[in-house]
């Protein structure tokens, strides 16, 4: 669709250096929605105020679906001015805040902002004994024998955050090999109301003295997996279970889910892609 | 650690309707932040840049890692002073900003917000004839048969979301069997920057007759795995192909990774916990 089917129905002409009332300026996205972008919004709550009314009015005349607004940090007095006029917040983050509004009189189609953070823990299993790379943390008063992980980055792939992480806290270079599990928890401590995911990453190690990051970890070692379950820490165990399997009976043909590439057919472009390996399965 | 062991520290009395320069009042989280949460900000720029300077030079002298605002939406006149001392967006939604600055001389270690959607895919296999339900839906100017599916809400378990999505979209009621592959995409359409993890959800039908939501869905239909190769969607080929070799080899002991529950070590919560059953893997 056509930027310009919707600019001649424009009453008032666009302003990008507003300091009188006027139709904001603003670009139109593929869901119809107006995409409007300032940096020097004005300090007047008048002419803010009188220029959404107007603009606000002509967008539900064009039928656009929504708006959207990108106000910078320092110019967050325009907020409340918005919030007036049937905006609030879809997210923020460090120096902008988006806020938006849906304007048909359907109910909304808008997407709420991410809901989960991604965990990566690793699973490191020794290249020569097999045996398994835990750290001790501090979790509240217990402290807890556990797998080595953490936070993934933004846009950073799970295997990619699990060799990261555990290189971070451990000082142990690994391979990435597999997924071998995850697990879902809705609400986690210090997630904002957001839930997260933790994936279980198989590793193998490609070194083995171990240089524990003594801010984040109480201590690291390696050690049996038979030894893992003598350890109180019920995902760890479980841990443990599926890798003693996939050592008798082969990783590949028994625990793991496997990363392939498969291209997206709307950009064309690979994803990472987790499921069983089948040639291997007969 | 007790609050109390802050509270003593303060040379001036904390107050909750303010309306003179004052410590602003706060509880201490388990990460040693400062959490202020005011509804009533006054509009005076001068006792806000004054409170919430003085207040934090306090938390800084008891040591406290980090403060965190609460902000209402109609007091965003509030956000321009805190930026100025320091304080960025650690998120927003709906009628409320959190801003967050932190204290220590060492790096920051607040996890970022959220970073991932959650979308789920159900493959759907009729009960009766081993058929995959799937439809057709306009993205971009693609018209793509693919699975039905869709986001899945805040706080929602993946299984429910793929058997509700599924409902929605074709009116087929289902039942969730596991979960058979998942792709991470980073700075998917919509996403504001953020990442997207897609699961696929094995589901049998609980019913057959489909009734399609003409708003969301082009068409629908029951198709035989075979025909689904016919289709140009790489990840149907890819999600056919693991179908078929589960109808032969046994889905639990060939392609899926199985819903359990284990408990948290913290909490003693149970979480939904997937991954490859071994019992019947032998």
């Amino acid at each position: 669709m056509s930027l310009f089917a919707f600019r001649p129905l424009l009453n008032i002409i666009p302003c990008r250096l507003f300091s009188q009332t006027c139709i904001l300026p603003y670009d139109i996205d593929r869901f119809k929605g107006a995409r409007v972008r300032i940096q020097d919004w004005p300090d007047d709550a008048k002419i803010i105020r009188n220029s959404l009314s107007i603009s606000l009015e002509q967008w539900r005349k064009d039928k656009l679906s929504s708006v959207w607004l990108w106000i910078p940090i320092e110019k967050a007095h325009v907020i409340p001015i918005a919030a007036e006029l049937g905006f609030s917040y879809h997210n923020a983050e460090e120096r902008t805040a988006v806020l938006n509004q849906w304007l048909l009189p359907i109910k909304s189609m808008i997407p709420r902002f991410a809901t989960h953070q991604v965990g990566v823990g690793g699973a490191v299993l020794h290249s020569k004994t097999n045996e398994l790379l835990v750290i001790k943390e501090r979790i509240r008063n217990l402290e807890i024998w556990k797998l080595p992980g953490g936070s993934a980055e933004l846009s950073e792939n799970i295997a990619d955050g699990a060799v990261r992480e555990v290189f971070e806290e451990t000082g142990i270079r690994s391979k990435f090999e597999s997924i071998i599990g995850f697990r879902q928890a809705h609400r986690y401590p210090g997630g904002h109301g957001r839930s997260d995911i933790y994936f279980i990453c198989r590793l193998s190690s490609l070194t083995d003295a171990i240089n524990f990051d003594a801010n984040e970890v109480l201590d690291c070692k390696w050690i049996k997996l038979d030894d893992a379950f003598k350890v109180e820490n019920p995902i760890l165990h479980r841990t443990a279970e599926q890798l003693l399997f996939g050592l008798k009976h082969g990783f590949e043909q028994s625990i793991d889910f496997r990363l392939e590439k498969i291209p997206s057919i709307v950009t064309g472009i690979n994803f990472n892609f987790f499921t069983r390996s089948i040639k291997s399965n007969k």
